[in-house]
């Protein structure tokens, strides 16, 4: 950390800096300068984190040197990227892993032929949600427990590890019966209860990026599933906030390069919320796979005009296996292949 | 609502638009123009909203006509502006309600002698927070159970409505033990979850805007808590994230004459967070008060430098007072007077 | 275009703005539901543009149904992308150019040797700056008329026809001594004197879209260009801004399909100055190509470490053959193919 | 400035760093710390900007110290706020303007109207456009020289300094000759060429920040008119770009106090742009001023249902006086006056 004191600073000022830096058993270096005195705050990431010196008499600035998250830093891979195995299939290092299926669980039929749909075209995993957010408290919220339950019976027939999303920390129990893969939505991606629970729970999670969070945020957030013991965390893009009223939200597809600098966890992107419709699903999933994206997660319904739910944006499943074809060149670009089990 | 289609759109199209604007039981006014047809959708809204008429063949457009929101809406209060009574206080209207008091409750000391403070200079209410949600997993997480019986003695000793922030639905019976007013947080705008419970428990309500959520997201969200029968829901602006690096966040004071014009709801401004400075806070708060808040909730500690957590922003205790008369002669300027009890 | 009049809006007041629309040569249609009354004002869109209803008594909202730019729009294409040449070159259809060479325009030797590095690596068009755009009055602002002809030099070497930037309409006879393509830059996207001179003199323009202009301000900007009677305009993303901080600016992949969309003209991706770091560009290229660019403009330094401006941006000459091999293969995928004289 | 090299850095890279500095003419310090070694770029503020060191080997962050603006920081001012004196009247200090008139110059009746009311009202200066910069081509585009015409006629009968916009250098001489302030344009923030040119001229100059310039770039913007000599740039706040779609920008009121801390000149606001409609323009107006703004501008129109541009957001010629004398109770707040002839 390196403190920037007041161009006036005076010498009892940097002498109070000095003494609190020492105080958490860091070390001071001391750098005077024409206009500005500088001091460096070194030692133990934890022990400088702690310490508050914005605000400080004679402080002008504090800049941070060393990232605030630790687990989920590129360091703390050693140099490797992180590869996830689930449920037979992998996720990370050349490992592309294609997660498709309907936005929310409908009805026993729409679940059975989605996933017969998406694993023929070579799907890694199925997704589907049981519980869903909504912006408006009279929009469905999901079948809850049934929709779990017809999850459970995809699974059995069609053998694909299943992703879904978990909102209420009292359902954890219910999801993680079903569950090989809990996905934590945007909106909670600092609901730090669910994440804490999560990370004890060990279950394998997709965070999905807050609307408007930064790169750092998300790590951080991933820092709190992590720190409980749970190395099973896949980082989501899934289209942030900007002032552009032409589409939903800005994928933002820079995140998938510069995540996969900072950390060493997979990065999986989400093109079918950011666009809001079907025509772009493919151009931004082919982008998302040549910037070497980890993996897709894409809605996919049999009869999109009847979706109880973002309907305009599900790919239709006759169409599925054309879909993925085009992915798996546009990764091949990246050196990566399609996982399969 | 309003649906544009396409240029080309067909008469099958068309005809299919208008079938499915009749089966929600709502009507449907065909404009036919020199270049597109308009179709109204015309009836209750809440048939008219179950309508998902995007991606539909054939259709270019889907307008909303009317606001989402129901029971927070400006239409809902009838032209009158909501006044809440909490601990013989009055908030909304031509009452201005300061709420003051520390970020965090760190200890005995701090809690009453900041409470005295903040008394005799004529807030209303006092806030302090037991549960901080925290960017950082490494980060101080607040007193918890010891936080809230400092509140509760606080209360006891000095007689002011406690307000303070709830993350986590397990908690709810404890808060409740000892808050006149639940706080929800920003990053928990959209939990759903705690929206519901919170809406359930009938205590008032102080709810802040999501970091980049809209005032409709806003309003939607007071719509769960106000479904659920509790009709005491407070707005607060707390800035919002843009590209400007020069502040934390940036605090939105257009938010207030609008969200007064959309919605019965008083509108609190938390100048403290998205200022992260101790000097900006006078000036937003003289800002928030002449552009018609009718309160403002601001940070106040003893001794800042000692502060835990947020320091930098916290108003000095003793100079609260200055402070609190500065702002009573800018909501003057609006029409509005200090609450007391 | 359509009126939303508000709830309780008087007859008079609907018959005023019935008179208006009728004023201006268009026709309106009035649907009279429980709650609004809708008018659709419809006519040629030059008169209904001229209608300005807003904040006139009893209208709630009016809604735009019609796009604002005519000559740049999709429909203008008849269904077909414009392919235009430019040197023996082609852009756009399927065809794609990469253009590339240095930031700055620094020397004979960096001229003359980036042009011959790329040209020899199957670059389309040879980028360089004479006039730079500096947020800083203290910084390098171009060789000018020097740079010039330096570009001069390397058009007769080479062959290459030249893209470089025009900031001053003074400027203008100049700069179309040597330049195939005038570069318009982010911040003159508005710029509308530059524009319309541009636009009269007929030499193809890349008009790089604002840092923070939505799709419909850029193809208004390309409107003032074509207007004049210059058909030959490329639109270019180079990145918005937004509140995330790990990167300069936030390159917006999804502007690739949708001005395809919305638009006949070619696009264009700047990856260079979005990312700000050499290590970026290559998986935003790849990315960008997928995506369905028409082509890249991108930075190249012989010795990037020397560069007076940009420097780290810069891919290093002597990598660009394997750099362009990868965005070859790239925008095979989305069935492009790179264009040579 | 600060360079942080990257945790493995070599001894040469290291040199190689501490060579640059030094061959700048600064000194370099170096602090070594346990995972990352520090260098500090001590010296001339020129010298050390000349340095681009994000991109060397072995650097892993560059940290600017010091600001990149001079003549327009607050330590230029020593201390001391701007007042200019302009026309008689005054701004900066103490001292308020409030400057009014009508968006665009339609005829002399409107012209003359408003004027007279707005002088009546205690307006200190007359504003009113003759070149409008539109986003659309087919929109009007301003009078131009008989705008200006009218301007002087108003000017001579009403005595008032005219506040008019330039968008073009070659109209300078044109715009002077009537022009006590010459306005320029949020879009036209960083058109160095214009910024140039009235740097040279010594005139006045109303600089509007764009619409997503950060404040930093918005001084860097005035720096390049002082640069030339011109020591009289007022910086003006129109509001910013966001996500929000409630209103057309996003006024930022933060802007006023930070940059009354980071520059000496006088800060205005522009309230009627941001909103886009008439009834938000008090509140903001009324926040602006208790915010510590040196004035306000705001257009003012006989009659704004019948205006050619941006009527809805026209305050009534007839209701101005009480909204000059509310606004006058708030920057009363703000320890201001209004400054009259």
């Amino acid at each position: 950390m390196m403190i920037v004191m007041k161009p006036g600073a005076s010498a009892e000022e940097i002498d109070h800096v000095i003494d609190r830096i020492v105080s958490v058993g860091a070390r001071a270096h001391v750098s005077k300068g024409d206009e500005v005195t500088l001091i460096g705050a070194i030692g133990d990431r934890e022990h400088v984190q702690r310490l508050e010196l914005e605000g400080v008499a004679g402080v002008a600035q504090v800049v941070p040197i060393l990232k605030p998250y630790k687990l989920s830093s590129a360091q703390m891979g050693g140099g490797e990227r992180s590869v996830f195995e689930i449920g037979g299939r992998r996720i990370g290092g050349e490992h592309f892993a294609m997660i498709a299926g309907p936005c929310t669980v409908e009805s026993r039929e729409q679940v059975l032929e989605t996933a017969e749909a998406v694993k023929n075209a070579g799907a890694a995993m199925f997704r589907g949600g049981a519980y869903k957010p909504r912006t408006s408290p009279y929009a469905f919220q999901g079948l809850g427990q049934a929709g779990l339950r017809l999850l459970a019976e995809a699974k059995e027939i069609h053998g694909m590890p299943i992703v879904t999303e978990l909102m209420d920390v009292r359902d954890l129990d219910a999801v993680l019966e079903v569950a090989d893969v809990v996905q934590i939505g945007a909106r909670n991606m600092q609901n730090y209860t669910l994440l804490s629970e999560i990370g004890r729970s060990g279950c394998p999670v997709l965070l999905k990026r807050g609307l408007s969070a930064t790169l750092e945020e998300l790590l951080m957030a991933a820092e709190y599933i992590l720190k409980e013991g749970n190395e099973k965390v896949m980082l989501c893009e899934r289209g942030i906030r900007t002032f552009e009223t032409a589409y939903r939200f800005t994928l933002d597809l820079m995140a998938v390069p510069v995540l996969r600098q900072l950390s060493h966890l997979p990065v999986v992107v989400d093109p079918s919320h950011a666009a809001g419709r079907r025509d772009l699903v493919l151009p931004l999933s082919l982008a998302a796979a040549a910037a070497g994206a980890d993996g897709i997660i894409v809605e996919v319904h049999p009869n999109p005009e009847e979706a109880i739910c973002d309907g305009p944006q599900a790919l239709r499943a006759d169409e599925f296996a054309d879909y993925a074809a085009a992915v798996e060149r546009a990764a091949a670009v990246a050196g990566k292949a399609f996982t399969h089990a």
